[in-house]
This record gives structure tokens, sequence and C-alpha cells, in this order.
């Protein structure tokens, strides 16, 4: 983390407020998922990894308590305090890559009150960013229909920052492949990439073949050509001339302009006319869930497609409703559940569980509930220690294959018609009922 | 920055092959923005000052390459060549906090081919986001009328990594403040932020006015309260009381829930019938522009607002039609312009120049062209150094409202009936239709 002081300022001023007072105890927040984006059925769980990650490096500390020293603007002593601050407390998640519906509570922090307050800012960033991607991701693969799809988002992410984030999140989703080669490496999952427009360009118009032909020689094994820098038939007859003329096979094709279903089906014929009938036909363009979609429903001979845009952001959801909201806190007697009241914001007191009923049902209830199915918030961090055992990210991928695969597709399409059903346990409804009464009365 | 391999996989595959054949020679490439989204009069450029530190940082270097090796997937004799690369090229560009229309030369790099290569996945990454997030403030700003609006966005970016840019392009935009405290020291530049909800709901629900009382006294100079955990005339009933009570007086309330005109004019009431006049309402809660506007044209009394969602990301523009595109290359005849012809994307060839006309028209002529009006495209770095005397901060700040104050209502408003117009100059439009020809001829 490039600083220490990754935090909303309020947690900042709350906690010196905290700290004078002695209102310092352990307390329970929730990370929840408030609502789905309109159309979607359901979310995939992702950035848990991250999450652990940096409650166990957190500190704030350094030339940042420095800084915040010679801002003149907290207590010097409690500043001090800050200094000696570790997360120490304990974190129950939903594992990465896992289907779930509007309400559900991704993961529970449960520690002394400054801790599990300053790290809000960050755990909604992580999760809600690497929720939407794996979600995004699934939803493109899922319209895909089994053809690879490759994230080529980097360009399109807000900075550099969030590249390696995102590539992870895309691969739990299930992408085939990332065109950003450090996190390529650094998460150990395959990566993709053979030439853009100005690779063509290069060579000058009269010799795109030539450019082709260099490219097979040199990547043998990548050999998939970028048509369209000039005309796309054109292009094509290029690439087949230059796959005969170094005896490379030639894997693809890419289409990256004008309307990939009409090219896509011209590229088919032309190449099948060459007796090049398993090379495969590559599209991107700011292609969307629906747009994928959309091809395959037309049968456009798309063998695969990169998507980036869409993987980085998404114009019908561009923010996921995430919020990070306290729960319950411990007093002399107890646990004790709270909720705000705050108008047309739904809001679950108390610490909670997700039951599993099958594929597309949950009971939310309450932590301490023993409701049928199977829990879904589990232990991952006691004591500000990661558990043994964490998950791989390719467990992760896995995980969420295999339970989409189990959802009708009423839920799945794009335009989802049907959502991942969360409803609320007796105890629970019973508890909410309370708390709103005993607001009123006060 | 995290990693050195920060590109497109392409890039590097494209970079072996030019490599091979000796195609490393001096190319012009510039980061384009293609459109405005739609509704939008103009965009807000900012993003350069963390090119030029990125280009300054930029090399293929340590455990990065290491890795790049072990994989095994390009020739060893390549990424020893890799290893001695840096940014030796130069960097024209416009000065952020500019406001620009469609089809707009954002920077232009020129430098040896592989160079301006390597860069481009982390330029469009680093401008377009910045970019995006000025534009995005300044439209708030420019609909608050006057009222300031802080950036409450560190919970909605995809993850930590790009809060201190967004926190940047938002005060070029133009925010009053951010609420990121590592990004706010970091750049000095204000910061805000006093309560949330578990604030208050820490000391439970009889006693709000406790909470407030207890915050008055910590933060005298920061006396906003948040009114709405429960009821929000009754919290504002509570905030008034504490401020009686402790004899700090009440600098303001903040809403963040209901229907903010309704809740405001009815807080409103109850401050001035308390003599509390000078007390200032906040409003927050997924606002956007329009809805900004909406609040200031019904007259809502609202005195500032906080912004977090719809600055670090927008619904109906989530990511900017930005390209970097190869214009033009030198050979041994001199420099040539390029051009690609894929179908439905405008690409002007050549090096650029903007030309600005007055506050709402420029020419886009080649940059050899001796045209009036100021010129846009102005030197920044050169021979990978930075050149002296790059504007502050602050100075972008300034020239993004000044600029912006110079467009008429039209250009500005969220709804915009009329952009920052740019057209071509008569030399482009040549060049342009003698390429398009010379392509046809191949």
């Amino acid at each position: 983390m490039a600083s220490t002081l990754i935090f909303d300022e309020y947690e900042l001023t709350m906690s010196q407020a905290f700290w004078r007072v002695g209102l310092t105890g352990p307390v329970a927040f929730e990370l929840v998922l408030r609502s789905l984006p309109r159309h979607y059925g359901y979310a995939v769980t992702a950035g848990l990894a991250d999450v652990l990650d940096f409650l166990t490096e957190f500190s704030v500390s350094g030339p940042d308590l420095d800084a915040l020293r010679a801002a003149g603007r907290f207590d010097p002593r409690f500043l001090d305090h800050c200094a000696d601050i570790r997360f120490t407390g304990d974190v129950d998640a939903i594992a990465e890559g896992t289907p779930v519906g509007a309400g559900t509570p991704l993961l529970r922090v449960t520690a002394p009150r400054i801790e599990a307050s300053l790290a809000e800012g960050a755990l909604l960033a992580i999760v809600s960013h690497q929720t939407a991607v794996a979600t995004r991701a699934r939803r493109i693969v899922d319209a895909a229909a089994g053809r690879p799809v490759s994230d080529f988002s980097l360009r399109r992410l807000p900075g550099v920052g969030s590249a390696r984030a995102t590539a992870r999140a895309a691969w739990i989703g299930g992408v085939s492949a990332t065109a950003t080669t450090s996190a390529g490496l650094d998460l150990g999952i395959a990566t993709t990439g053979t030439m853009a427009h100005h690779y063509v360009l290069a060579h000058g118009p009269a010799s795109e073949q030539e450019a082709f032909a260099a490219f097979l020689r040199e990547f043998p094994e990548r050999a998939v050509l970028l048509v369209d820098t000039y005309d796309p038939a054109v292009g094509v007859a290029r690439a087949i001339a230059a796959s005969r003329a170094t005896g490379v096979a030639l894997q693809g094709i890419r289409l990256d302009s004008g309307d990939l279903d009409v090219e896509s089906r011209r590229a088919r014929e032309l190449l099948d006319r060459a007796g090049m009938t398993q090379t495969q036909i590559v599209a991107t363009n700011d292609l969307t869930e629906d747009r994928v979609a959309a091809l395959v429903a037309a049968g456009a001979p798309i063998d695969a497609f990169g998507v980036g845009t869409a993987l980085a952001t998404s114009a019908a959801v561009p923010a996921l409703s995430a919020v990070y909201k306290l729960v319950a806190q411990r007093t002399a007697a107890g646990w004790e559940a709270v909720m705000k009241h705050s108008a047309g914001k739904r809001n679950d007191p108390g610490r909670h569980q997700v039951f599993r009923q099958d594929a597309t049902s949950d009971i939310l209830g309450l932590a301490d509930e023993d409701l049928p199915g199977q829990t879904l918030l589990e232990p991952v961090m006691r004591a500000g220690q990661v558990l043994a055992g964490r998950p791989t990210l390719d467990a992760a991928r896995t995980r969420c294959a295999a339970s989409v695969a189990q959802l009708p597709d009423e839920i799945r399409r794009p335009r989802a018609t049907r959502v991942l059903h969360v409803r609320p346990s007796a105890r629970l409804v019973t508890l909410t009922r309370a708390l709103r009464r005993a607001a009123q009365s006060t």
C-alpha cells in the first residue's frame, strides 16, 4: 500500500472521539451488498484475499503519521495511540467466487471499534470493485457460451493501480486470460496479446502482408493477426497469404471494428475457402454481455472474445451499492444488535449468517441461529491472523463456474428475469421490528 | 509503481517484432479524446503530472524482468534489450484543467517506437481516468452554483490504488475538499470529515444528543453533525440542544437520506426557529450533477454537497472514449503521417496542434501549421526530462475554473445543448483524404 492513511477522514475524527470517551470495545461491522444491479440475477463475491492482505499490513505509521501530526488537526496523544494500532480482530466471510443475492453480508469484521472503523473505506473499495468485476466477467463469460473471453481492460481502468485487482477478479469470474502482463505474472494466470493496429501501420499500407509474415515468423505460437487496419476482407486475404508464405499455421484472425456479425461471416467464408477451417475468429470492440449474447444468438462464427471497457466498468452498473455497517456492539450485557433508521435504506440489525437452501435461495438469519442449509459466512481471520487453508485463486474460479452453472437461465442471463433469492429468518424479522419500535419510543 | 510491466502483453510481442527487424526509429503517438460523452459539452484535461512521473520512472527491470524471462514467452536477447529501456522521448501536452472538445489530442508522445508503444496502456488508464473525474467534478461543482462540493469517493473507487489520482483530478475539477486523508496530505489539499451513522449508533438510540455533544466538545472547529441516523427532525432538534448544552456553535448539519429537498427545508426551518441562521445544511446520498442541479433549481436550502459515487464513476459515462494512436513515423524522407481505416472509427492522421480560436471553438491543425489562435499543445518533456516550470496542481484548478467560466451555459449545463467545437484545418482535411485514397489504391 502506498499510504497507510487510506480512510475517509471522518473515521479519524470519530476514532478520536471514541478514544476520548473509551468507546473502544468490540463491535461488529458487516460489508453488505444492499441490492443487485438492475437486470442482474446474482453477484459473484471477490476481493477477500486482498482484504486480508490489507488488514494484515494495516497500520497508521511512519511519514504518514508525521504528516498527520504536522497537519495539527488531531490530538497528538490520540495520534500516539494510532501509532500502536494494528488489526487484531476477526473476519468471517463468504468464499470468493460465490454467487449471492441482494442483502447478503459478504464479510463481517469483529474488532475493537477504532480498528473496525478505520478499515471501512479500503474494504468497501476493494470488495465492491472486485465483486463488480467478477460479476461482470461471469456474465460475459456466460453470454459467450463456452467461447473463451480475454480481459483487455488495462487501458480502461481508473489508473494503473487497479490493474492487478481487476485481472484477479476477472479471472475468478472465468476469463481465460489477461492482457495485462504484470497481473498475469504476479497472479500466475494466462496472458494473451499479439498485435495492435499500430503494428500493421508501422510497415506501411502496401506492406500489411509483410507485417503479418514477420509476426508469424516471430511468434508462430501466437499466430493471431489483426486484419482490419485497412479493409478486413483484404486483411484476411493477406493473413492467409502470409500464413502460406511462412508455412506458419494461422491460429486466428482478430476483428476490432465494423459489424462483427457481418465481418465474422465474411472472414469465416474466406478462411474456409482457403481450407483454413481451424483458424479461429476473435472479436473485440466495446463488447458488453448484451452484445456478446446477441452475436452468439445470431450465430456469428466468432470463436473468442476480448473485452475491455465492459470489464473495467459498466454503464448499467457503475458502482455496486455496497455498505459497511455497524450491526452489533458488545456491552456489559453481551452483544447488542444495532440498526440505523435512515429513510429508504434497508438495514438488517445484528450479526448474521447466510444459510444456503439450494443454488437459488438463501435465508439471512442471525449468527447464532441454527437453521438448515450450508452456512456461507465462515471464519477466515482470527485475532488479526489469517487462518490456514485459504482457498487459492483457481479454487475461487472453479467455485464460481460450478455454482453459477447450477443457476437457472432466468437468473444467469444478461437481462435476468429472476434473482437469487434471500429471505430473512423469522428471528431476524422479529429483531428488526423490535429495534424499530425501540427507536420510535425514544 | 507496484510493477514495471504495466502494459498490454501485445505491446511486448509487437516490440520484439519491431526489435527483430529494426523498426525502432522515432514515431509519434497521440492520446486522443475521440468523442464527448452524451450530454457533455466539454471535457477537462487531467492526469498529465502522473503521466510525466510514470514516464520518468519507466523501466522494465528487476524481479519483473526475471519473471518474464522465466515465463519463456519472449526471446532472451530481446529481454536483455528491454532491461536497458528508459523513456527518452518528448511529450507535448495540453495543460491540465483545460476544457476541450471531441477529437482533441490531449498529449503527443514522440519517442523511439518501442518506448512509445510500451507506454500505451498506462497513459490511457491515467489520462482517461483523471480526465473523466475532473470533468465530472467540474460539472457537479458547476451544478452546485457556488455551493462547495466535497469529494467522498474513496469507498466507491476500484480498489485503494486510485484514491490519490481521483482526489487529485477532483481537485482540478474544483471540489473544495477531499475526505480521503492520505490524498489530502499527499497533495496538500483540504480534507473534510466529521461523522458517519455508526458514530451515533455507538452511543445508543437514547443518546443521540449525548453523541452530538461529545463530538462538539471534541471538534468544535468541525461542528457538522449527521442528523438522520434515526429521525432527521428529531436529530436536528438534538443537534440544536447539543450545541446549546456545550456552547459550541453548530456549523452545520448533514442529511444523508430521504427527500433532500423536503428534509433540507424542514431542517432549515428548525434551525432558523432556534436562531441558528448561520448553521449550514450539507447534503449527501448518491448525488449526481443532475440531482444537484435539480435541488439548486428547486431552491432547496442546501449550503454544501458531498459527492462520492458520481465522482468515482458515472452511469452515463463509465469510460471516456480515449485512444492512443500512431499518427506519424519518421522515415528516411522525414516524418510520414499515418492513419488506420477501421470502419466507424475517426482517425486524424499526422502530428497535430490545437489552435484555440475563442473559449468555445478550436481548430485541429497539423503541428507545423501556422494558424491563428492560442496553441494548446505545448512542450512538457524533452529527451525524457520534464521541462522546468510545470504548473502546480492549484494552477490547473484555477485554469479549469476560469476557462469553464468563459463557456456559455448551453455548453456547461449537465444536459448540454451545445459543445466546445473542434473543426479540422483545411490542410488536415486534405491530408486525411490523400491517405484514404492511398490506402484504397493498395
